[in-house]
């Protein structure tokens, strides 16, 4: 059920013992959302924690300063930033319980949760936190700042992409008044590279394929790529997937990313027109307009040609060729 | 002499005919803060057009759209974003006339003009302009807000380098507030690559050195090398002195480009604790703190030998080499 922020705050007032829960494969958003949250609800005198059924890159720890570390059995489940339970990963394995509220701004939340605080007008969930904070009459500090700064940070290209509105930045610059080292953040979350990140990027760019004009380019990494890799982990292969799309004249950029044998994920940005999130939902996935990701299963060709098929139509749909 | 924004605005009131002179190999916030000015002072009634010793960028063709084309011939110079007299390259040659004011934001600026106007705490010049528009009372429209977005942007790498404050933000909510395109003027300023620039950053990156426990790292690009790349041309080059420091762990990034025979530019950035704009300069560079450049004549060899022997001096003196 959609319920508005007085509401959500009315519930996280009565309740105790959260489990805060961000989404698999987590970002800077659903986590720094998370911590954020844990800490508030910490500030005024209840107990949280947080929680992700993935592990969380190490880029991220500087976040947790944001909440103290607390040892309890959770009463009342929240889910950040995650649009559909599935998401969520295993927590149903390990907490037998139902989500009491989730708080979101993606498009394609599936309203899963008992109450759904909805905001898609938020650039990112960060965005949304900071007025449920503000609401549960918490204090904000440095530590929760850097939280919401780097959410808002993450999910928007650094103030770049389109869901980027004007109280995005008033919001920003609030924050940087708690002394917040966002220059750092940002060196981290998106200038810094290893060697390893800058082997990948060779690799994927030199096996790019373009197809309808250029319009539509396509990133592929596979198991045995990933293997035969030398000084190269896992973390150097994250955001690879807003490579193709930067390429002059490309509308529709996809990696194709294969997760298990026969089982790929692909993830799609877009520059103006196509609707990637729509595109996405025929194949069960979904996202945002420019960012969105499905899973498929098949061989690469198969997947691969699947995926060129639907972004071809759009393309057509979107009158972008012929 | 440095003057306040009110005298500056004086002037500004006062004459008439205006040349507003960008510098040479210009960027975003020279350029944004030219035509921005160029706009505002046509639209209080006088004439006014920009120059630059350089050729243009097209990238940056949109912001043309904040003024007329006027054909007068400039009784008034004024110079915007230009911390030294030699870099407004050959407009002595043309005008034969002093710079009457400079508005700059430059902290090396070396009060040339006979007038300026300096706010080392504008992450931006255009930052400054928009204040400067203001007080002369020229309505802002969305051709000007424009203008002033593109410079407040290209200058902090879209709000992430350390030079930005709350001001930046709250400037930058206030222009889009009157429907500037910032996604797509973003995608074009930073994500969107030709072919060629991906040919270049391979390159590039495949060739760079590395000094002092990898805390120095360094790219050369040559007048053989450009002149061998195929399907690039020079625009492919810009903002190649990023990639560097870009590594992690690098304190200090620099990209040594061939202009002449024997004649290099060495462009610096640091990370935390150099201060690049100090070495540059005894070079007879200057720049920023965190991002500045000079000339060195002689062999490549040589040329950057010079160079990182300075910097592994710069790195011994803040302790972070033995």
């Amino acid at each position: 059920m959609l319920i508005d922020l007085e509401k959500a705050v009315n519930i996280l007032k009565e309740k105790d013992d959260f489990l805060v829960i961000s989404h698999a494969n987590p970002d800077g958003d659903t986590l720094s959302s998370a911590y954020a949250l844990c800490g508030a609800l910490q500030r005024i005198g209840k107990r949280a924690k947080p929680f992700c059924s993935d592990e969380i890159p190490s880029k991220f720890d500087f976040m947790k300063e944001a909440f103290a570390v607390q040892d309890f059995e959770p009463k009342t489940l929240v889910a950040v930033d995650a649009a559909d339970e599935a998401l969520l990963g295993d927590f149903k394995e390990k907490y037998q319980n139902e989500i009491l509220l989730c708080i979101d701004h993606h498009i394609s939340n599936k309203d899963y949760a008992e109450n759904t605080l909805l905001s898609t007008e938020s650039a990112a969930t960060a965005e949304l936190m900071l007025d449920v904070i503000k609401a549960l009459g918490a204090e904000v500090d440095k530590a929760i700042a850097t939280c919401i700064y780097t959410g808002i940070a993450t999910d928007t290209g650094c103030f770049k992409f389109s869901n980027t509105t004007p109280k995005t930045h008033i919001k920003a610059a609030e924050m940087m008044s708690y002394g917040v080292d966002f220059a750092v953040i940002n060196y981290i979350m998106f200038d810094m590279k290893t060697k390893g990140r800058i082997k990948v990027e060779q690799e994927v760019v030199s096996k790019m394929q373009f197809f309808f004009e250029n319009k539509c380019a396509v990133a592929v990494i596979t198991k045995e790529m990933m293997d035969n890799a030398v000084d190269v982990d896992s973390d150097d292969y994250g955001g690879v997937s807003a490579i193709p799309r930067q390429i002059k004249g490309v509308e529709v950029g996809v990696t194709i990313k294969e997760k298990k044998e026969g089982i790929y994920k692909a993830s799609m940005r877009s520059s103006k027109n196509i609707d990637v999130s729509a595109l996405c939902q025929t194949f069960g996935g979904g996202g945002h307009k420019r960012a969105a990701g499905c899973t498929l299963k098949g061989t690469l060709e198969d997947v691969t040609r699947t995926v060129v098929d639907a972004i071809g139509n759009a393309l057509k749909d979107a009158n972008l060729i012929d």
